[in-house]
């Protein structure tokens, strides 16, 4: 089965990683990226920094980390920058965001003090519990999208880079229904010359970023490249994308638990999630349309596991139901509750209860991080449009048409594993394993 | 990578299928599969009988239900039958056991009241807390062994059987120290003749089955067939064994959520594991040594999964700690709590709290039954020896010389439906899917 | 301390309990109360059949129960009867509720087909969720008080009975803004006849109960009785009401734990609780204006409980959420999950869960039968209008003007034990007990 | 009902607290009421210093602070000393115990560098799980308590003090069975002389104190004064004593719970209580022995509370078990899990989970600092023996004999307040309230 790997370019000189949203985790990853080049933490939860990836036969022990096996970007070459309607450093945004101990975040003052937001492309009305007044204004869309394009050129120069990626941490924006527009790039650009309200801000932010030559992952659930006019644009341009919302706390919780129960067969007549959380995202999607955005995205994941049509018995009447409370006490925790009514043999029922004490931020900086890395050395390795690969990042996978998004955590792994794998020429795994027994 | 597949015996004729233990687990199994057949209720949890299989590439939308995919024998041509301490038949004893309802039981109560247990080979030294007069004696343990034989040949003579196989479905016997008797089938024999105390009664059992030819599965913690001796008899005489300790609450649960958090690289650093149970198991596990025989299983899986070695910034301090309680009042039911210590981005702290209201018997007997029903094709093709592609089954595999067991319970599906495509000559998955993208 | 009593008339005849509502609520008990007086089963839940009183000082070991203390009507003197939307009788009523099982349903089945609904008075307006076909029609809503006193004089003739109490156990119906009309006796008679928006269905039924002298307790947290004008003919017609809203599954949890964090001073930031649950009731109350009744008397408890102004460092923060999810697939149970963020010691965080898998008419039924009795007892001692010494079994008590309610169930239980010492003139008790020491 | 009230010593002068045991629960006291006297953080969890009491009719509205209604010593009146085996002042003991914030303690680091242990009187053969340097030695029991009698003779002359009360707040001692010498003093006396194994350190603690007429408060659940000698010299010598064992975390939850089901006459067939802990009190608690003193103590408030055998039907079959677990990764933090199987109408079971996250020092501290006030005071009261309405602190309070314990925690606080109110005169509270209504 061996292959022979793909040709990537090297991750020479510097790269810059540009985030829209300079908020809780934004900060965090900044931040902790600081502390761990200066020794003072460890990049938990990061695949790219901390993973090794086995190759071979299991008797074989070879199982190199995953950052000595793909050239990726050494974190000693990164260099951030990002745009925030609050016009704070880092330090200060971080300090405000109350993820980090004061403590910690004193260690690397100085480094995150010298990073300043640049102005924001934002529109209330895509983000009704927001506003701020570090934004930008201008004629009409597409003079905004030409002020992000000069932004990023002029980052690139200034700092000296090699490569920039964009990663969206910015908050959630309300649920858009879908608009003639989005349909041809030729629309797209009309439209945003027309300021056509169909057009939110993150596409903006996209629609610069692809036309910059630049990959593009979106951490929020809202609509922004998986748009056929973006989709066409990234095609056109060779340019990586990747999303979409980061899988953090109760949907990374789910796409755990899910595969499990389906992998025994066991039935599930309901599955009940509530979430409390008491940070800024917590208030955004205390509004009704923006959690119209993350709803879709949380409801589908078990959709796509179950295969309630494959598995009729099984799944067949899931009801299926997800609240998500704003809860000040507790700040940048996150609660996410789960009741799940499964039936096994013969349909007699069992319950499951869930009780994640998480922290968003903590959980999402890491992959910010590792979306970053891998999204650029997918364009080094000449892999342009969506990166499917990526989906174990994701709460709602962007798939190529015809295809469903899988959202099985372990599936997605292996997806993610043996592309690596086969990047570098190295035999698929495949648990197969007889070859030890007779 | 196509591949040709291997040949395989069709299942005609009558499968005998015997249990030693005919208690909560054993009559559980037996009573659904006569509700299946009769139409009254759906063997949910069973991958034999609800499960399909992806074959090929994903749009091709191949995926058949595991019992037409592989020649199965089928559940009407099944004939039940053990051994046990109480000389009561199945009815009366899933009557005792509370796991179904009267009212279910009485709807195939003639096929129930059929079936009377033989007399079994029984020791009290052996599981401390139970004693029944349903008992075979002998002159040494090499006698109870040829009395156990000739119960298995006069079983399949009478019923007319094309097969037989065994699961033991019996209480969790003490932890026994390795004694060098072990070592050899000679040994072995020899220390049968002379009634050696390091030799169980579910070893005789398991003697007797691999001596007649019979595959042998093993639901319980205690050493049985993994025992050198036992492991040259299975070798020598060509049978499949597969074991040990059928995977069903806790450690269901465990093996879903830890490989969960080591795919993202969450940090662990305290797993509490607490267990109340009321029935005949929980009162004998409340007993130190059977709960001994029973903690060493139950805490392997941690380790296998986590690999601290290889990951010890993440795994290498992680205090795990697993309790049974035996409490009356919740009957069958079990309760599994479970507390986990992680941490994430920089060392920072969450939990985890999973309570899992389950039923002991629903999760087992759908086991036992795809255990029966895989082991007899796994004869049918040849397969002797350590069945290792069942690992998915049991809380602690049994692997050949050498290996380590795989744990993860994604994994451990992976492995057997590859063994089962490449049994049918079918491409084995790798989830690389890149030729959709470009 | 000694007193001498109150002179109680006997509660000799037959006493009728009509119940507005025979749905889950109803029917279970009358169900129960047929299985008890048929020794089928336990009045499990109720004080009135089961609880002792202490009576003197604790070392003369007095304990009798309450039924041997005061003069209740006794369990063989009842009469049920009823209105309803849907016209099926109690059995079948009782088996469509799913609360208690067919098996011991048909204990008493002969009971339960004897008690057929009469027709409601019921407005889709005020519950929006519902509708059912028998109903009364009238020219106006006096029209329909006077067919439902009616009802009540021809159901106390027909079972020859000595009284007749009224206890609410139908639907919430939505919140009604407060109104003029409300104000006094003469204005809320002349908008009746005017059939004004503002006189909601259930306040037809407690009219027509104080103007025929009997007895109300409200079941429900919409306002019935207590507003103005219906307390003022309670007053004039010496009749004893009592409301609102049963204390069942989370108030009733709430309205311990808050008690016991108040005991000793533990502060509280927040209160977060979720309730799920399948049945008619949650169908009900997903309705927004519906839930606001509803909202409205689960909130208050903890307010007064707390009392803020007088612990200001403690609660003077408390962010208290409540939610209801309909979520079909628990049927009749109820699951009430509280997340609760409190503080010790120099203000460090602790957290308590709370997780009550309940059964709503299971903890409804006893209150009912015990406020019908107990009522009816009050009526006989002559006390009239609130009985606030019932606040025990009442998420949002009434109480008299310028008093606050009381919510904590202890103090709740000491004022409705300490009322029957009263009524019998037995000393108080105070728990003082000095005299044992010296 | 008004009374006249107790005449009490006002307490002029200097007050010491002298702690056995300068661990966690010592040292987090200690350093909270200095914190409190600097204006750095309020008194949480303390009703000497936060709680109100209501005084006369609800439409009074008096209720003063209790501090401002009973004469009780001022925190800035008060001096600490202790003794411990370890010989680390208290700033670096509280450092160890990592309750507090390094952050918090630097606030205060004069004050608590200058306390430091005076040599402890400590036998291993008591706590098996733990040994320190500290340690005086002496010629027989009885030397070791003059040692200690001279400890507190100095310490009160050294800093000037008008009186001294003690609180024992060290480690759980082992389970000592009944011995004769504990009969009467006498035989007591004669056994510390001889060194008799039956007399635990604490014992020799108690002795001391109440040889010098020193109130005395036993945090612990090991036996000390509640032993015929200690009480006959508690008596002889009018001093107050209270024990025993701080009421802290999960019985403190229990006897919250408790009470509440009794009152709604719900049944409990089974309560499952498991602690995770991982300080020196959980690593003490590890040892069988120290266990069995535990043990014992947390397992009676059930039995007192429910009263089983006055209610047979509800609670005479109830299955209790409490286990601790030694779980080191959760430090200081401790999380109390119940499961509780109750069942209500007609026997129809439901179950209450809790998961208490708590801190045991946070809990404890104020329960001390309110014991050694509430001792001092009672003692300028005249009141000398056990104090009873001190029950409210303990987990399994000391009674007079013939007297049954109380452990509801409601009325327990209902004692103690009403005891407040006799001393000074003031009516008892019996919530009747009928005056209100007509």
């Amino acid at each position: 089965m061996a292959e022979k790997g793909v040709p990537i370019k090297e991750p020479k000189g510097k790269l810059g990683i540009l985030l829209p949203g300079l908020g809780a985790v934004g900060s965090t990853m900044i931040a902790g990226v600081e502390m761990v080049r200066n020794g003072y933490a460890r990049p938990i939860g990061s695949l790219t920094q901390m993973a090794t990836i086995r190759l071979g036969k299991r008797t074989e022990d070879r199982t190199p980390m995953i950052k000595d096996f793909v050239p990726l970007a050494n974190l000693d070459d990164i260099v951030f920058g990002g745009w925030d309607i609050f016009p704070v450093n880092v330090y200060e945004s971080a300090l405000n965001a109350k993820v980090l101990t004061k403590d910690d975040l004193d260690k690397v003052k100085p480094q995150l003090d010298a990073i300043k937001p640049m102005k924001a492309v934002f529109d209330k009305k895509y983000v009704k519990r927001l506003d701020g007044p570090n934004k930008k204004v201008g004629k009409n869309k597409m003079d905004l999208a030409e002020q992000l394009m000069d932004d990023m050129a002029n980052f690139k120069k200034e700092n000296n880079l090699d490569r920039i990626v964009i990663v969206w941490s910015g908050s959630t924006e309300t649920y858009i229904e879908y608009d003639p527009v989005w349909d041809t790039l030729e629309s797209f650009e009309k439209a945003m010359r027309e300021n056509h309200d169909a057009i939110s801000s993150s596409m903006i932010y996209a629609y610069a970023a692809l036309k910059s030559g630049i990959p593009y992952a979106n951490g929020a659930p809202h609509m922004t490249h998986d748009i056929p006019a973006l989709e066409e644009l990234a095609k056109k341009n060779n340019v990586a994308i990747a999303g979409k919302d980061f899988k953090t706390g109760q949907t990374f919780m789910k796409t755990l638990l899910a595969p499990g129960l389906k992998a025994r067969m066991l039935g599930v007549h309901g599955w009940f999630s509530t979430n409390i959380l008491g940070n800024r995202d917590g208030e955004v999607l205390d509004e009704p349309l923006s959690f119209k955005s993350k709803e879709v995205t949380k409801l589908s994941a078990l959709e796509y596991i179950f295969q309630p049509k494959k598995n009729p018995e099984l799944y067949g009447d899931l009801y299926h139901k997800v609240r998500i409370n704003y809860y000040p006490p507790i700040g940048d925790n996150k609660e996410a509750w789960d009741n799940i009514d499964i039936f096994g043999w013969l349909g007699y029922p069992m319950q499951i209860k869930v009780d994640f004490l998480c922290r968003d931020s903590i959980l999402a900086a890491p992959v910010a991080l590792d979306l970053a890395l891998f999204i650029d050395l997918a364009q080094r390795a000449g892999m342009s449009g969506i990166q499917e690969w990526l989906s174990f990042y994701f709460k709602s996978p962007i798939v190529g048409k015809g295809l469903y998004p899988e959202h099985d955590i372990f599936i997605q792994l292996m997806k993610l594993k043996n592309t690596l794998r086969h990047l570098k020429g190295e035999d698929l795994i495949t648990h197969l394993g007889l070859e030890y027994y007779d």
